[in-house]
């Protein structure tokens, strides 16, 4: 048995989520699948970040054994002639046995794009959340600056998470304006569920000057998710990264 | 009344093409409809160019006469908001009852993508046409500078093409890469059925080495769609400007 980190890229617009669930299809679901299909019995696959419902990667990366005495560039032309093409493995790598995607990542990186013109482009409008309004950059960046740090975000992520820890490392945490576009950049050592799009959705509150910067911070250290913004579409958001 | 020129961009994934169809999901139908709920009555919409099923436009420009009083930024977003997020007016302007967005037309400019890497990106594979092998851009380019200036191009459409006259003037038919794309952009005073994506198929086989350069003389000489080459597959095109 040979370990093998994979990167992968998806649209996530059609699946539910990475993770796998039973008769729903799933990022991770499908690469279970042509994997098993390879190496002609069960194989499990570990991925380094749970996207969500209709998020994107381009660079997700997951992990498995394989049995199969198959080339590096065999094996991934091998699992994409089993996928859609909305789903790619970029590169296929043998690894040593103590790596693991989940276990052994270091830093994130998702980025959350707004589309801030009159007309989203019809190429890109699964991958953007559209809002047409003004927004307050420097608005948006002063609330940015009082999450970056080490924090409990618990008041940054939802019901459903189950993380029993929720104490993150936010190394990053940058706006940038692209064009039409308004990109929001965030690095950690992990993120809790829902977390990158309650940021983004914070900020996007103060950017239209619906509230105060000062109710991120307020939201932060109170640990209160109502104080929080709503939670951003997951169209715009995207797993960029994954560094070991 | 008044005319109204429209700038249109659209995903052609999935519709049945520009030309309105019975029970079929079309665009000029779809903005048929849209227009037609605007002003309360059947309105009449004409394109530049009937693209056909999945093929994609970056400026698609339609006419048509309005009896609403309405400006033109409102009516831009008031068609895109009967509209489905994959096709998008991009602008709505007044013009003189003189316009017609078919007749009126001097020029077109399409453009079809190759994507020529080992794998394409989830988030491009909609609009390219995926061919990993390698291809002899100096061929193609030999066999494209064949195809310049007026000829009548009978050889490069398909039985469907109900053109009487087939001259046309290709005025531009240029081969680049950009990374691992290969465009090849083609402009004309007009197009016949089918005959950018014939056009495609034909150069594509002369750059694989699959047939040679001179083929294309041949096939243009003798008007011979059997010495052509394949018709290329439609998500590689895109409609990208109208000059009038």
């Amino acid at each position: 048995m040979r370990s093998v980190k994979i990167i992968v890229q998806y649209d996530g617009t059609d699946y539910h989520g990475w993770q796998i669930q039973l008769n729903l299809r799933t990022i991770q679901g499908e690469i279970t699948d042509a994997l098993s299909k390879i190496d002609e019995r069960p194989v499990v696959v570990h991925g380094a970040g749970r996207t969500d419902a209709g998020v994107h990667a381009e660079g997700q990366v997951a992990s498995f054994q394989l049995a199969s005495n198959v080339g590096e560039l065999e094996l991934r032309d091998a699992i994409n002639g089993h996928l859609d093409r909305d789903i790619r493995v970029l590169t296929a790598e043998f690894v040593e046995d103590s790596f693991h995607a989940r276990l052994s990542a270091r830093r994130k990186t998702y980025r959350y794009r707004i589309w801030n013109g009159a007309v989203a482009p019809p190429f890109l409008h699964r991958y953007v959340y559209h809002y047409r309004g003004s927004l307050d950059l420097a608005a948006m960046r002063k609330g940015a600056s009082m999450l970056v740090g080490e924090h409990d975000f618990r008041g940054f992520t939802g019901a459903a998470c189950d993380a029993r820890v929720s104490v993150r490392n936010l190394e990053r945490l940058d706006i940038t304006r692209d064009g039409e576009s308004i990109l929001i950049t965030a690095s950690a050592n992990g993120f809790l569920r829902y977390m990158v799009r309650t940021i983004a959705g914070s900020l996007i509150d103060v950017g239209r000057g619906h509230r105060p910067a000062e109710i991120i911070r307020e939201a932060l250290e109170q640990r209160r998710r109502d104080l929080a913004g709503t939670t951003a579409p997951a169209s715009g958001l995207t797993l960029v990264q994954v560094d070991y």
